[in-house]
């Protein structure tokens, strides 16, 4: 692992993307957001994914200069296409059209069908917080678990957003309807750990905590066993029916033919009914109840939170990538 | 357990909710909500809470005349306040508000403070999806849960529900953030089973499936551990935020004084931005798609099909009341 400047890690990345036929300020978003998601501590989904998206561009699969298109909409609510293009960029542009139509009427949804890999989740949510926005989002992904009950996968292990602003650091819930994603399985795999805590069946139906039969079996744990089964076909059901895109299970099972999701983006515009400094109050109010008296610091911590440490931290010394990645993308910029 | 006609339970209902002062129009509605919910099979949150409710009542807790009033609110989104009224009835009047609202604005959002135990979470997911809407509520309840890390509670196990019209069956989630609610542990002691996977710790701090260690310990393990507690702080964060009400934390231990509830209440019409055929063809693909070919029958089950299996049992048979709580019952009545 080596600790590449944020400056100079983005200028590779827009250096590469500019290389993929992007117009300049796509690409300066594009490397933003995944120089962003690496330096936030999010090393599954940032970076480290390049790699996978220059093949699905090269194959095709992603069109680097699509843009989403409104395809119907009624007050508040809008369906959009994301017409096969970049997942980070279509998420990106839907999140801020969901901020202006709360700014509009109070509230705002975009679903979003025919998008891409959206790559980091969480991205969204710091979005819609950084706007003075509640933000719920999510999207459905191909299938690589089993619903509840089956040992074959259909659902998705659909990420779900949940964020809420706040001045001394935005509240930002970004997990996986399983309890590890493929990411998290991969970086335990390859750091040779076992997982905290059992996250799926292995070949013979056994809970287990090892990454690899996990991944081999592909029976990952939903979160709360039936009950995050149940929160993932919700997820799918909502995103294809108001996207009138494509559902989990009508989707490919290989990671570099999947393509066609859909997704949700949802904005409440809180200061248009509540006063800021009473949900402000409000809002650190509860994240100081979650630590009882008489517990010692730090055994609690508050969706977000450790992406602020990260963010510090990695943009003070520097964004740790993997050394051969790093060569990688030298070799492409 | 004796099995009592629909109406006549529905009849005994009434007269208890009118012998408390309610006039005719809302006892005749709370009756319903509570006898359905028993019908429909979730017998932790219908007739069960009445002897509870009926304590709540005379301490004078719930108000039995208040009517939820609007604070604020702006285009699709609404504040109310509950006015420490009945929490059914609070809650239906504003999923009927937020169905309103979404009729004129594509969806809708009812923030409700200062309000009372709204019994069944369910509930209120089936009146979206009979309304054609897509429907997604929760509430935040008295502190029973530790954040994760902690030991002493601090969050609500909120209730969280997710639904989706479907003409073949309304496809509705209905879950606490905890892997059981404390109807659930008390269930499963008093058939004195174990449960079927850990649902806490005990007072020594290990995972176990013993009801009652859990009850005892009042550390229930959240939906994915870390995960559970995030989405109940998310949930709780919001409801008080949006409502201008009261967070968990600021709430009694004591359920016999739980008030002041904060609640979300959130609808999209589907109808107005997609086709009716399209979005049915894709629910009903996503249900038929979580069994797998050559998978047995029945081992999959979808959010909310449970219930309508019950409805259609106890609707004909007669609904299931303990014959100890129907003396009760009868003794108010």
């Amino acid at each position: 692992m080596i600790r590449v400047p944020f400056a100079e890690l983005k200028a590779t990345l827009v250096r590469i993307f500019v290389g993929k036929g992007m117009d300049a300020p796509r690409a300066e978003l594009c490397a933003t957001m995944f120089a962003e998601t690496t330096r936030d501590g999010v090393y599954t989904h940032g970076v480290e994914r390049i790699p996978r998206l220059l093949k699905m561009i090269d194959s095709g699969v992603v069109n680097v200069h699509a843009v989403p298109e409104l395809k119907s909409g009624f007050g508040a609510v809008e369906a959009w296409d994301g017409k096969g293009g970049l997942g980070n960029l279509n998420a990106r542009a839907c999140m801020a059209r969901a901020i202006e139509l709360a700014r509009l009427h109070g509230m705002g949804c975009v679903a979003l069908a025919n998008t891409n890999h959206w790559m980091r989740a969480g991205s969204y949510g710091w979005q819609a917080a950084e706007a003075g926005m509640i933000g719920i989002c999510w999207t459905n992904t191909l299938p690589n678990v089993p619903a509840w009950g089956s040992a074959i996968p259909s659902i998705g292990n659909n990420p779900l957003v949940i964020a809420v602003p706040r001045p001394k650091g935005h509240v930002v819930l970004d997990m996986a309807a399983t309890q590890f994603s493929y990411g998290a399985l991969g970086a335990y795999r390859s750091r040779g750990e076992l997982l905290p805590v059992p996250g799926g069946f292995d070949m013979e139906g056994n809970l287990t905590r090892d990454p690899a039969a996990i991944e081999q079996s592909q029976r990952l744990l939903p979160i709360g066993y039936w009950k995050g089964s149940g929160l993932a076909v919700m997820m799918d059901m909502i995103g294809a029916m108001l996207s009138g895109g494509l559902a989990t299970h009508m989707m490919s099972k290989d990671p570099l033919l999947e393509t066609g999701l859909s997704q949700v983006f949802i904005t409440f515009n809180l200061a248009a009914i509540q006063p800021v400094e009473q949900y402000t109050h409000t809002a650190d109010a509860v994240i100081a109840s979650l630590l009882q008296p008489g517990e010692p610091e730090g055994t609690v911590r508050y969706p977000g939170e450790k992406v602020l440490k990260s963010r510090a931290e990695n943009g003070a010394k520097g964004v740790p990538v993997r050394e051969a990645l790093w060569e990688e993308l030298q070799q492409h910029a």
